[in-house]
């Protein structure tokens, strides 16, 4: 056994809990003592012990002079939990094996720098990118201070989301659609704009099982015009957080802001994407999925407020210059000025295209074949 | 070695004569005697000999007794050449193996027919779905008189093929402009919107290398606006054939019809496609390459005039509801009115996306996955 190997175990125990620890991270640690596994642990969510903390508590006594693999650097402050770094210290291990450094560049470095003045052999960067993989919303949320933003379009091969009188159901078929609600599950929000459920009246749950995690919607409503009776403000199934201009009827929005229904005014007549983005990440939304219509989907695009697209692409053809494109809004005029993405992959989702593409400027990993 | 083997060996010959032997089908034929190979021959051109004829040829005394393998039925009737089933009974062949029959129901097993009535056993069907696939062009021309469409779409991920002010230089990346050469190359005509020769005054050569064929150059242009310093009018590397309603300017007609231009005049005001399609059946176009524009597509679109779809999205976004769609035209209203498809194959050029699908009801041999 290598520390790969391990360190594959780590990573392996993080990925299974992918989606359940936001806004922490997910992460793995495996302990080891004299060739044999001594302990194992993963975060399993936010307020809860540190993977670290998991295995320590599993390896007890024979944690002592072992090796710990761990796929994020410990954390080496009094957060929610005190400093991992002091309990490894504490439970003389010998060595310890880290596959990503913290992320956020006013604490990365510390965990390791305190673990090694206590004499303990730090090793960093085995399986790096596997362990970025795993967070790249909490590692871009941490970084920016901004949720990762998806931009979810569901369209015919010519880029159709509905007829040129509106029906839109269905363009994609089951299995695309049910991949769309685990898609909703992963996000800590998912965004429509007021169109969307003028036209729609969506729900925008998941509808997985009983236990799904339930995703904050929020919806883009400069004139607050969202009608009392939508089934986001009668359904309190998830929070509902409407997010308006500065001028709208404060007296509706009285009577809306109340149970799981909150209101959020910006400062100026007309939403901007990037101080939308700034406000969700204030409140904690590392993760954005970004569900149209049209006309908001043409303002994260115009703005480049993206970090992933994620394209369903129905074989069919729509045609015709008035039906309902899948990135609307005023568009661009100038070639240059398109967003340049990279296809990351190409799934086959019982017949439709599943696309995902990556802004090239945030490519670090887009493969070249697929 | 059994039949499979040696029809392999005639398909394999026939496919290296794809898109060189139009208007007829691509041909091969092997001829065994006492287990050895004793002729191989192919058809290359119109108008030269047939691929029977070139492999008895090469058997000479050799081919009496012996088993010839053909990947299409041996024609019973004169053509430009004398029937080759009457030559395969003069040579004394013992036995004849038959891909697919003749796609014609005028003429299918006749040529069986007749070498059966002659003592030749006659086995047809090995390897069928292969021969089949040589010609999909002359198959589908021989049954309905009308050549094989192909919709060629050039788009951004979001179904755009310019900007709101036209920009459309360029969208897909070079690797798949030089795959529409290609693909230029393989049909006999290529067809495209008056708007697309005002907007781009294209020149609809296939530019791979000096010998590349040719295709006519059809322009759908229902009031003769054709500009005369157009390339199409001054450039004769290719015929071009200009397509007109019947109220147009007779004299301008006069001028543009001589040398590579022909002017084809239908009897209504308005073109109706599958007219359109009936007279280029009619001249002798076996497959029609439909590169736009946005109207033109929306046209074959919407009357379901194509047989295939190859489709180059390149992983870029332009958004705008006044940018100029793949598909346009007056659409569909109602989403069970939609054109469906089944995917053929995607394929990775460059880092764009080429998508191959199928109206469905044309759709006998789509994978399922890909």
């Amino acid at each position: 056994m290598q520390d790969k190997d391990y360190m594959e175990l780590a990573i392996h125990l993080a990925q299974m809990t992918r989606g359940q620890t936001s806004p922490n991270p997910a992460v793995g640690a495996v302990v080891v003592n004299h060739g044999s596994v001594v302990g194992v642990g993963a975060h399993l969510k936010a307020g809860e012990a540190h993977a670290e903390v998991n295995a320590l508590r599993m390896a007890g006594d024979r944690a002592e002079g072992g090796v710990m693999y761990v796929t994020l650097e410990p954390c080496s402050h009094f957060g929610r939990t005190p400093p991992c770094a002091d309990l490894i210290i504490k439970k003389k291990l010998k060595r310890v094996v880290i596959a990503s450094r913290d992320p956020n560049p006013l604490v990365s470095g510390k965990g390791i720098e305190r673990m090694r003045q206590a004499g303990i052999t730090v090793d960093t960067g085995v399986m790096k990118k596997e362990a970025d993989a795993l967070n790249p919303f909490f590692f871009h949320y941490i970084r920016t201070g901004a949720p990762f933003v998806t931009l979810k379009i569901a369209s015919t091969l010519d880029g159709k989301t509905a007829t040129s009188i509106g029906e839109s159901k269905w363009i994609t078929n089951d299995q695309s659609r049910h991949d769309v609600h685990a898609l909703r599950e992963q996000h800590d929000a998912i965004l429509v704009g007021i169109g969307t459920v003028l036209a729609d009246d969506p729900q925008l749950t998941v509808r997985l099982n009983d236990e799904a995690h339930q995703p904050i919607r929020v919806v883009l409503d400069t004139h607050l015009r969202i009608p009392e009776e939508a089934r986001l403000v009668t359904d309190s199934a998830a929070p509902t957080w409407i997010v308006t201009g500065n001028t709208i009827d404060e007296k509706k929005a009285e009577r809306l802001n109340h149970g799981h229904i909150d209101i959020f005014q910006l400062p100026e007549e007309k939403i901007d994407v990037r101080k939308l983005l700034a406000l969700l990440g204030e409140k904690g939304i590392t993760s954005l999925l970004v569900e149209g219509g049209a006309t908001v989907h043409g303002s994260f695009v115009k703005s480049r407020s993206f970090d992933r697209l994620i394209a369903y692409l129905a074989p069919k053809l729509i045609g015709g210059t008035e039906a309902i494109p899948a990135v609307g809004g005023s568009g661009i005029e100038h070639l240059a000025e398109a967003a340049k993405l990279s296809i990351e992959r190409v799934e086959n989702i019982g017949g439709d295209l599943k696309i995902t593409a990556i802004p090239e400027k945030e490519c670090s990993s887009c493969l070249q074949d697929w």
